[in-house]
Order: structure tokens, then C-alpha cells, then sequence
């Protein structure tokens, strides 16, 4: 692994993630993506097991924050507001400078349904760590399981518009009006 | 075709649905289902694609079941309501009569990784088209796709209550009471 692991990771990434929106998600191979990125195939298979991986990497980790957040929001919180503690913390990951990876990312995403089943499998994953999050502070069912399935939803929508507005948007703050638009919506 | 296909499709299903419960999934062959049924595999072939379509036949009609529902509401009913219209029609095809057979069908999917990723599919298609249907009755973004989502919430939460329920459980209670559920949830 060594000295140059991070830089090799970033720069298959990179270069993975150009060839996709290139040529399309199927029509790249590991060999034309280790080779943008000035690297064997051996390097890339070190970093990452295939193709669809570099598109992932990360899932865990984003699941992992978020949960985190939820078990460390205020034991005053009600369960809407502790999955938007949780949701929020996202924003760690969703920083402005990180939008264009984001779009790019999303619209190789959304020209294959296999990638867009992967996408829905994360999702349907942290709904489930989301409920659980919720059992933990003693919410019981259904109650958690809607909260976290809820919650999924203010995620789709908060990161959609994230993606798409124009300025600094902040993550927190389309989670913030998302959670403002459920409360109208479920209200009316 | 002909005269036989109503009865051969309902024993084709049933053969099925025990054959997937005994041995699993995987473990079945269309052979297995067609020898239980009493029918030969080219009578199978001629009403299901192959054994998976057996468990998703019938996703379409439910979808365009709630879409319609959601169109016909009233013109006074909120977005969250219209949604609640639509889910409660479902409640013509889970009626409980129908709940042995949705339990062993879950089961089924539950233990399979595959199938999940399927209903996952239904699922997410099921919430562009109920957005769609509320943007045909001029609700905006955000709040169409964020209700539509949410009304996926209620429905995966409004299924579980009803599938688990000892009595006779009409699927429109379920809904109702997890409609319900959301504006506690959403509120507090």
C-alpha cells in the first residue's frame, strides 16, 4: 500500500469518474481507467475490488457519520429532530467544493439502472441503520420505523437540491428546509 | 391461451409460492412449479416470463390502482391526502383474504437478497409515478417528489402493520392510522 495509497486513490477516482460520463459507466474498462490515471491494474485493484466500487466507496462511512450523529443528538430531541441531527452531519461529507464530484457522479448513476438499484440498496441499508438508531433512544414502532423511512425521503429530496442549486448551498440548510417542507406537507 | 389460463395461472402461483417457501427460492425450478401445479412447463412459459414474474405479476396493476386513485381525488384534498386516497385503493387487492398469501410471498422475498433489490425497484417506481401524479394536479417541487416519498414511507409501514396483524385488518385502516403516525412524527 505506501506512501502513495491516498494520491492513487484520488486519482483513479478522478479519472474513473471522467471516463464514465465520458463513454458510459459499461462501455469503460479497469484497464483505460488505470491508464488516465497514470497507473497499472494491479494499483487499481489494490484500492478498489471493480469498476462499480469506486462509485461507493464511501457508502459505509456516510452511514456510519450519520448514525453516529443520531445516537449523539440531545436526548430532548424527538425522533424527526435526531435524524435531522443525523442527516445534517452529512454535510461533512456534501461540502460545496465537492458538488461538482456529485453531479458528475449522479448523472453516471442515473444512465444505469444497475448503479441506480445499488443507490436504492445504500438507501433502503440506512433506513434500516436509521431505525435501529431510533430503537436505541427508546422510540418504538412504528414509530421509528416511519421516523427512518421519513427520514430517507428528507435525505433524496435535501441532496437533490443540494445537487442542483446554483450558489454555496450548505447541506445542512437543504436538510433544515426539507424537514420545514415535511412538516407543511404532513400538516396540510 | 384459452379457456384454462385464469386457473392455470392462479395453480401455477400457488405451486410456486409453497415450492418457494419449502425449498427456497433459488432451490425451485420452473419444472418443480409446473409438476406441483399439474401443467407442463410450456403451460408456465406461456403465463410467466420465468419464475421471478410469478412473485412481481401484478406490481403494474397496483401501481396504475393507486396512480388512478390519486388522480380521481378530490380537488380539495392536500397533497398528502391525495397521496392517502391512492394507498387506500390498494386496499382492493390486500384485502384479508389475501393476507396468507402476502405472508408467505414476504417471506419469501425476505429470505433473498435478489427479490429485495426488486421490490426495492417497484418501490422507487411506484414513488416517481405517485410524483408525477401530484405534479398532474399541480403540486410543485419539492413538495411533490418529498411527498411522494414520504407516502412510500407511510405505505412500507401501513403494509408491515397490516401483513403482521392478528384480525381482519382492512388495508385501508393501515393506511389511515399510519397517515396518522406521520403527522406525530412530522409535528413534534
Amino acid at each position: 500500500m505506501g506512501r502513495w495509497q491516498p494520491d492513487a486513490t484520488g486519482r483513479l477516482q478522478q479519472a474513473a469518474l471522467e471516463l464514465y460520463a465520458e463513454r458510459g459507466y459499461e462501455q469503460t474498462t479497469v484497464a483505460e481507467i488505470s491508464e488516465r490515471a497514470g497507473l497499472t491494474e494491479r494499483t487499481f485493484f489494490r484500492h478498489f475490488a471493480d469498476k462499480r466500487e469506486v462509485l461507493f466507496r464511501g457508502s459505509e462511512e456516510l452511514q456510519q457519520l450519520i448514525v453516529d450523529a443520531v445516537d449523539g443528538a440531545p436526548a430532548s430531541a424527538t425522533p424527526i429532530e435526531a435524524i435531522a441531527v443525523g442527516l445534517q452531519a452529512a454535510g461533512a461529507i456534501f461540502d460545496p467544493d465537492r458538488r461538482p464530484h456529485s453531479l458528475t457522479r449522479q448523472s453516471v448513476i442515473d444512465a444505469n439502472p444497475g448503479l441506480q438499484e445499488r443507490e436504492l440498496i445504500k438507501l433502503a441499508r440506512l433506513a434500516a441503520a436509521l431505525a435501529d438508531a431510533l430503537r436505541r433512544r427508546g422510540v418504538q414502532d412504528p414509530a421509528a420505523g416511519l421516523t427512518a423511512e421519513t427520514g430517507i425521503a428528507v435525505f433524496r429530496v435535501a441532496f437533490e437540491h443540494w445537487l442542483r442549486h446554483d450558489s454555496d448551498q450548505h447541506f445542512e440548510d437543504s436538510v433544515r428546509e426539507a424537514i420545514a417542507e415535511l412538516r407543511t406537507v404532513a400538516a396540510s
